[in-house]
């Protein structure tokens, strides 16, 4: 017998991948249009769903200007949880069932529209249980063939990318682990990008949502190639929404990381920097359309659990009442050590993602590519007066077991790692991610 | 009174981009999994289109296998006209009316796509005259209202990016001058872009649908910025889909430029490089998405009359009964003028895309930048075998002021050049077209 690499001999790949992609509308004061879009769409209910912190603030201000201005009947929803649960998830699906709403708006980052996402989804599935749309194994993960109401997206932080998305993420309290539903039909009807709204973000927000867009971006063009993602659906309505990097997604995600080496740190530095937060602003939503169809890797994949069992850490500038680990922290922590591990395969690309991260690779040999990126990432943190790592928020060698542990049903994500690991290797990265500087 | 410019006190420009960007799935052999995608959207009765020539040709069998594999019941058109007209069109609306289609197919190059829209909206729209939806000031260019059937485009060229647009392109025979019907709801529900179907192409119908992916690059890349475009909507719903270069659409034209430098030649020289035939199939729509939304100017507004006042000129490797200049040949041929005239406003730009098509610009001037792009692009076309000009597809001095009377309803896209043209600034340009070499 010859022999044949074990991918070919076991797997049956997929040959194709889809881009399904948002409409979205960019520009300062695009706001105000808001009130139009849902007359134009004819709504006669509107849910407008926010956090109570923003519900102080401006990027609200303009939105409720703007639906009294065109005299749009809406309730408005301000209970959304930083950092979302199943029950907080649950207490907005009630209150959509409730309000026989006809459209949706989201003004907020990715806690608001991905709660909205669920409520649309739930309160236009009245049937379903909240398990059947659940990321299988944790869920049932159900293909959704209802048809959801408009959402508009209005995103306040430049992170998630939500607004661009079919993703709505949880954590999942019983279980103590981070996950989501996942499916094209929860992608808003159009995101208003209006970048006026980065300028009231706290110093720590930018950073954390600004290191959501760095690993979007690192792991969506690192992640598996479609080509090598199995298995290969007999009907094209099964192929997930992430399907691996693909020509496309390559070129959402090096624009972004690009802006990100450009622009975060003056975002998160001067607040009046509004080239910076603007340009931030439309990074998120780059990155979101790369890894939404692309995928995430790792950071994300164990990140959930670093969430999801977070103990008393609060972080500054967060105007919550609970203890929590923001997402855009959560992943970052452990990109250090991530990439150092699957830069193995497709070494060239972490060398060219160190370059445009201002690494210095004239010299550099490709077999160092993961060490060189790695470097890059811990100085780029130290410089942003990051936590130093995981010990840094509250945990310790004795977490890793339960932190491995509520990595492993994450198969969504962690199979899209261009390198596969073991649970040892899990255990090694999370180590490693103790202590960064 | 301070001197404001002039700009700023007539124009009330726009402050915000729209990106309505539909779905498409690449792969190899994808096309097998259309005929899952209608019964997946429930189809009933489907309406196929294609031309007379295609119909026997590979890509026409591989949709039909599927569609025949998955019992979907559907009736085949195949009368459509390469580039074509008013007539064409209503013909195909026709049969369309009578069929009662609950689904559309598309197979095959922009003729056929844009045949396919006209046929789903004015079926979708019984009511309506044809000029209601045709573009002003030539139609009543009103908004679309109806909701129209799904349609799926499978291109076949590697040229219009029609699979992505919300465009329909017809020459009005009456008028002697091509022009269209543009609106969001036109747009494909979803391009199947599988790059086996370039491998029947012959040379110079990858050369001039090359060509085409070229100048919508260039033209988008270099279009009036959004914001200095007018009239700013006062409802959203009004922004056209032509709005000008945006930071959305420079990503795709860039990239779609790159490759267009890298792969066309080898497209159009060996028939069997399947990595250079790929490659543009993809740039097509990479350029496509980026037209869509940002527009092109004048190579295209010029292209117009180019093709809609043609005499007896028969191209090479066309396999049609009548004659006709082919879209991509009839806007290249204009290009070395157009981009020497539009680089006084953003030289930077042009200088750009020179560098990408190869030029060295290492000691280049800023204010050669035109001339150094149209001396790039000559260079180009004269490697290709392109006719020397306008001459050289039977245009003498004596039709330019047709050509130009003919230019001068195509506000829509010419109102998008960086520089504003006079008739006379139009004469000068179809003058330096003549002759290329
Ligand atoms: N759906 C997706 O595609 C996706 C992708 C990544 C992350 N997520 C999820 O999104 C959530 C994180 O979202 P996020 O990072 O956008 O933050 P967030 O929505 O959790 O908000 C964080 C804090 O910032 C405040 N805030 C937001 N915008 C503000 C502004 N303009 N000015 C002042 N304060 C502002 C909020 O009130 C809140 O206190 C996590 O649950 C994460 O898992 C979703
Ligand atoms: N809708 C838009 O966004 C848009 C943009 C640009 C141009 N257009 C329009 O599209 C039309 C031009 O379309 P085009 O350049 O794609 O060419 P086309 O559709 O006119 O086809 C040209 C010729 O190529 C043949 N052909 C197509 N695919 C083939 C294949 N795979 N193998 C062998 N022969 C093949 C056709 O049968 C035809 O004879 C023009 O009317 C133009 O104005 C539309
Ligand atoms: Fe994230
Ligand atoms: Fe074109």
């Amino acid at each position: 017998m010859s022999p044949v690499p074990e991918r070919a001999t076991l797997r049956n790949t997929d040959y194709a991948f889809e881009m399904a992609i948002s409409n979205i509308r960019y520009g300062e004061g695009v706001t105000k249009e808001i009130g139009m879009d849902l007359q134009n769409l004819g709504a006669k209910r509107v849910c407008l769903m926010t956090d109570r912190n923003l519900s102080q603030l401006p990027p609200v201000d303009a939105v409720l200007n703007s639906l009294t201005k065109s005299g749009i009947n809406f309730q408005m929803y301000d209970n959304v949880r930083v950092e979302p649960t199943d029950q907080s998830f649950l207490d907005a699906v009630e209150f959509a069932k409730k309000g026989e709403f006809d459209a949706y708006v989201a003004v907020g980052g990715g806690s608001v529209i991905d709660t909205c996402k669920a409520a649309n989804l739930y309160a236009s599935s009245p049937m379903s249980d909240f398990l059947d749309y659940v990321n299988a194994p944790i869920g049932k993960g159900k293909a959704v063939t209802v048809s959801l109401k408009p959402l508009i997206a209005v995103p306040t932080t430049a992170g998630t990318g939500s607004e661009t998305t079919g993703v709505a993420i949880f954590d999942f309290k019983e279980l103590k682990v981070k996950t989501g539903i996942a499916s094209r039909a929860i992608k808003p009807t159009l995101g208003i990008i209006d970048p006026l709204h980065t300028l009231s973000m706290p110093e720590r927000i930018v950073a954390n949502s600004g290191f959501d867009v760095l690993c979007h971006a690192l792991e969506s063009y690192t992640a598996l190639p479609y080509k090598m993602r199995s298995p290969c659906p007999s009907n094209p309505i099964n192929r997930p929404a992430y399907q691996g990097s693909n020509p496309i997604s390559d070129v959402w995600a090096l624009h972004a990381l690009r802006i990100v080496a450009k622009y975060l740190k003056r975002a998160i530095r001067n607040p009046e920097d509004r080239e910076a937060r603007a340009n931030m602003h439309l990074a998120s939503a780059f990155a979101g359309i790369g890894f939404g169809n692309a995928g995430v890797h790792l950071c994300h994949g164990m990140s959930y659990p670093i969430s999801g069992l977070v103990k008393t850490y609060k972080p500054k500038d967060y105007n919550v009442d609970h203890s929590l680990v923001p997402h855009g922290l959560s992943v970052v922590l452990t990109s250090p050590a991530v990439f150092a591990f699957t830069a193995q395969v497709h070494p060239e690309r972490h060398l060219e993602a160190a370059e445009i991260l201002g690494a210095d690779i004239r010299t550099a040999r490709i077999k160092d590519a993961g060490l060189i990126l790695a470097d890059t990432l811990r100085k780029f943190l130290f410089d942003l007066n990051v936590d130093d790592g995981l010990a840094a928020i509250g945990y310790s060698k004795a977490d890793i077991p339960a932190l491995v542990k509520g990595t492993l049903p994450q198969e969504r994500v962690t199979k899209l790692s261009p390198r596969p690991q073991t649970e040892e290797d899990l255990s090694a990265l999370f180590e490693a991610s103790m202590k960064l500087y």
